[in-house]
């Protein structure tokens, strides 16, 4: 079931119905504008993460502020941003299903697709679907830059899949996917410096290596929005993969020296008893507001502390402040933007107070 | 969006696309018998808990199997049950936003609808409810039974909500609702069993009270998965409202002297990627199969362990038998069945390693 929009146009921020994710939308605007100024001086350009948002409608947004494309993870991502109009899409993760990789070579006709891998089989597969389908796919070699999950390693081993791909007569070696992680919540700046300073030398060395075998790199992606002034300041990477930047969590914002991005993204949530001393209870609990990253956070009520989710319930102390009362509507900021997008199926866009537009989350629950 | 379903009917297992939600069509029945045999000598009765099923057509199969009714926790998941033919439905939670008390009274001509209070402000807005809709609703007080989360206090607290209720003209005291949710994951049957001593004993003394103030309760109803035998056997309770022992889940198997329920829930997953030594990266991370109650299971492969989950992977290390191959095909025993469904738009049901069925997961999502 799609669920009804929880807002009306024109409706006040407190009418929304709750658990609802609300977009604060000069917010989100302004953390556009910011990434399109870091990366104004670099050569590198932004292929934003839809991982992050599942909209077309935020997609376009983000390309009409300089995002050269989009990223996704899965299949189901590309289909609702190539049916939504996004041009250039590149899966930025391996698929070794013979029906998901018919899904993605049927959407060549309408957008520019591409497509990891990090072994020779998935290549053999690709090569499959593409000649079944008539048409050619670009596809990148994923290295491991560190992070130690999926990728090969790089130097000769990403060389050797990178010939493999050459010579296959409906693929095109597009460059190398080399994204770390676990990098991006390194909580001290000089961590992350270090650890990205490594990948960007293995990358280098990979890219020379590829150089030398007279294949060039279309593109050099990687980064996120905790490290992503690394990678664009190397000379190395020609794409930055952020995509959290436009929204921020909380634990984004825990990084210090985290770049400036404001905080756009919200739950709304209503307190729905108020029973127990010093104790609140919000009617978002784990299932509206997921906990992997840490417990969200109540905005701009300082003393109230979300201190434990369950299903359905979060349960907030209130160590200090103004106690909120029954019924009041109160923001929290998640711990992680991604996993809390997915969980609805519409943004409620909200500026000065008021409910501007809805914006459904056209690929929420896209896992396939 | 709701997306495309994974299978067709009549396809082997194998071919399911992933990640998909698989109900092992045997097990669930036989887990649905299994608890019908717990609770016929007892005088209690099965209200299922849909907060863990989200789906008409499984209250249905549980309501023929002797179940009375069905709980939820969320006024959209009453109304995916109502309009799917669900006669009989307890809100088990408070509901305090007028826009969704309206909906629930607007239920009440095509079932039979109960909500619960924890406070006198929930009791004048039902009551303004239920009088703009000329309709009556049937409320239980909800008494915290020792989990400190919501309900007001067993005893005179609660005497004096019951009689606020039955002073309502629009409004039927319904009885209490007395549930435990800490309890249901302590891990020694010993835990359990003084937990719930505790509870049943607070709630047999309010019913007390209560019936010495001409208030008798239609409905004690509280216990879970992991408690229900003692709420079954107290002679207080006369409904339970278990969910999960249809589905069964590595958390609540992690109970000493777990009820013998089988493991009927899976989520299907894809190896998709093999690139290092000693592990396999998946693609059902925690978006997949989310990780609140820790991390799911590998079924039936011994060796392999489940041991990081991010936003659309998850990583297995290998420490013995079989390593899986590229492109196989796993099953997971999820760490908690309710967030789980609550990611799927479909139940894909096998039996005998075929697809039987496909459910749609109507309130999925179904938070408000």
């Amino acid at each position: 079931m799609i669920h009804r929009p929880p807002a009306e146009p024109g409706m006040r921020e407190e009418d929304i119905d709750t658990p609802a994710l609300v977009l604060d939308l000069d917010a989100f605007e302004a953390n556009l504008d910011t990434m399109a100024g870091f990366l104004a001086p670099t050569g590198a350009k932004l292929r934003a993460h839809a991982k992050t948002h599942k909209s077309p409608v935020v997609a376009l947004q983000q390309m009409r502020r300089g995002a050269i494309g989009q990223c996704v993870q899965k299949v189901a991502e590309a289909e609702a941003l190539a049916w939504g109009g996004v041009p250039d899409i590149l899966v930025s993760n391996e698929v070794v299903s013979p029906a998901k990789l018919a899904r993605l070579v049927a959407l060549s006709g309408i957008a520019r697709v591409a497509l990891c891998a990090d072994d020779a089989a998935g290549v053999a597969l690709a090569e499959q679907a593409a000649e079944a389908a008539g048409t050619r796919l670009n596809m990148l070699v994923e290295i491991d830059a560190g992070a130690g999950r999926c990728g090969v390693s790089p130097g000769p081993e990403a060389v050797a899949l990178a010939q493999r791909i050459a010579a296959s007569p409906h693929l095109t070696f597009g460059g190398l996917q080399a994204y770390h992680g676990s990098a991006q919540h390194q909580r001290k700046p000089e961590q992350r410096a270090a650890t990205i300073a490594g990948a960007v030398e293995q990358t280098r060395r990979t890219v020379e290596q590829l150089r030398q075998q007279g294949l060039s790199c279309g593109i050099v992606g990687g980064a996120g929005t905790g490290t992503f002034r690394h990678e664009a300041a190397s000379g190395v990477f020609t794409e930055i993969q952020a995509g959290s930047y436009a929204f921020m969590d909380a634990d984004y914002a825990a990084n210090e020296d985290a770049p400036p991005f404001r905080h756009a993204l919200f739950v709304l949530a209503q307190v729905m008893s108020v029973s127990r001393p010093g104790l609140a209870v919000l009617d978002a609990g784990h299932k509206a507001v997921p906990t992997d990253s840490g417990f969200p956070r109540v905005w701009q009520r300082p003393g109230l502390r979300y201190a434990g989710a369950s299903d359905e319930h979060g349960t907030l102390r209130i160590e200090g402040g103004t106690a909120p009362k029954l019924g009041e509507k109160l923001r929290l900021v998640p711990g992680h933007c991604d996993p809390t997008v997915d969980r609805y199926d519409w943004y409620v866009g909200v500026r000065g107070g008021r409910v501007e537009c809805l914006w459904p989350v056209a690929a929420r629950g896209g896992m396939q």
